[in-house]
């Protein structure tokens, strides 16, 4: 046993697995699937209970798919998430983000960081404009 | 002196102080000043430098001015700012952020915050595909 | 049983506890026990080994004892612990911390925060200098 | 499009790029840039504003420049960021940071850490001399 | 538009709403719903998917439930969650955690926040013998 | 001096060093000492601190060996310490955790940093019941 896990290519996995690659396939359109899966595939019910939940939450909505995924690559750049920020980074390439967009989200995120800090330091009180 | 910072209103504050709040209303087309900066203005160099950067990361740019706020609201949310979710949370909505919106923005923080930490615990290698 | 423990008072404690306030008076000389420790109290292994922690790492050293206050207040500030910044923002203003530093403290908090993120997401490499 | 953004060398950078390079050698008395600036440089108005960040809170003040660099290598260490502890770091050292202020600057980052998260967990109320 | 949500109680929920809220209270062998479920309904597909992941993560496993809850605690305590804490906290002493293993989760929840600085901080490479 | 310290080995190692390194082996009933306590030897006090500290919280108590380890592996998790989980996993596995276990413990760690987000952003009032 070891603390990584090795990922699992289709040809070895179980066909519960395999069902949740190929709907990670159908619905991103894609030939491939990426190691996140591969990882969680060594305990199919998280596999499939995370794939559920990032197909809602990242599915259509009354957010364009495009900020979607800015705001995923933003939370992950927040805690320091290499691989979330490649990956969420690259699809969010896919659906139109500019080079000039990342830097201004990278600068976003910086910036809260530094302000959520002040506000929590100083302990300011929420102004009743609002509430 | 005591922790929290007592906010300095208008009619108490310097010039120095009073030229920054000028310029925040005028940027901000609002009659009146949030108490993030009336407790910075006890600093004025941070006073002056924290808002040159919220003015200058916040204004016009490649991203538009709703999906900034949206990005800002999603990394305080995910820092747990009470200040900065309602500060900035306002004036998403005021820029035309629906309660839907909010609700899929919430989504997308607890969900990256869930699955940043199952990548990093999993210490998953980044796919060639995103480099 | 409640999520929150109640202070232990001087007179309702243990002979064990009380040669623990005893010895944080003697050492602080102060007349008083800050609430932390009378929370603590509740488990005196804990108290013990806490108190005694506190007593190493902040005593005598090659730092002189404001520039430790300093730096317990900042790592506290960047965690966003307003007790901790209220306890240990007292005992730096005690040994001579001015609202100015204070207020230059804080900024490094705010930027450090800010920086730390820009240099992770964008997974700069340690230059050779550094290492 | 990469993750990760390749350092602009001086040779290649543009005017605009250069003339925050030399004022940061200037400033440092350095005849080098470490990589954070040049992969900053990407992005030239984050470059600018940032650099007049790090410039305006870290020079002269009320704390001496040790402490203020000791303070930026505290919240580093509390975020685990390891380029910005090895930066900070390499700079502390610069202006006199003996290793046993390096040890017990990391014993108090570890121990506040701690701390902070027993005080916020036992949700202890802020004692009245501490307002 | 406020910043918080109210609760939404069961007399005022739709059909929806109160189906989630009678599973809670089947699965939970209770006659009423805490807050957080209450808050989340404003947002049903929200609720019905935060339900589901939580009904299937803290259902019968490999693990027992009074030590799924115990993790669930510490986390939150990590994380500083006061509501988490306090909920999870109850359900805890509810599946049979003594005051005396409280204290004990609470001293390893603090130790590892500290340890896990030092080593990060220290750059600790990972011994063959973990691998 | 640079930003990482080597590990001193034994044969390397001050009578003072020994000492600790000896008791890590004896308690542990092992023969070698992990990377951790050879890295904190460059600093003898805190070496010593910090090995009293585990060997208190981490012996035995009101809660079993395995759920101490889980425990200690779910913060580290949570905060993302790849070094701890190795360690601390490995520590669980000799312990009993079986794979489907940890699998489990990844599964909690993951949603309650979900739904600690969640409640925090939206200010969620502690039922009268919890308290």
């Amino acid at each position: 046993m070891s603390a990584a896990r090795r990922p699992i290519e289709y040809p070895d996995a179980t066909p519960e697995v395999r069902a949740v690659y190929d709907d990670i396939m159908l619905t991103r359109k894609a030939d491939w699937v990426n190691n996140f899966w591969k990882v969680l595939a060594h305990d199919p019910p998280t596999l499939r209970r995370i794939w559920g939940n990032i197909k809602q939450v990242m599915g259509p909505g009354e957010l364009d798919p495009l900020t979607k995924e800015l705001l995923y690559v933003a939370v992950s750049a927040s805690n320091g998430c290499r691989y979330c920020i490649a990956s969420h980074g690259t699809a969010a390439r896919k659906k139109g983000m500019t080079e000039g967009q990342y830097s201004e989200l990278l600068a976003i995120v910086g910036l809260a960081n530094e302000t959520n800090r002040l506000v929590t330091a100083l302990d300011v009180a929420v102004d009743a404009a609002f509430l």
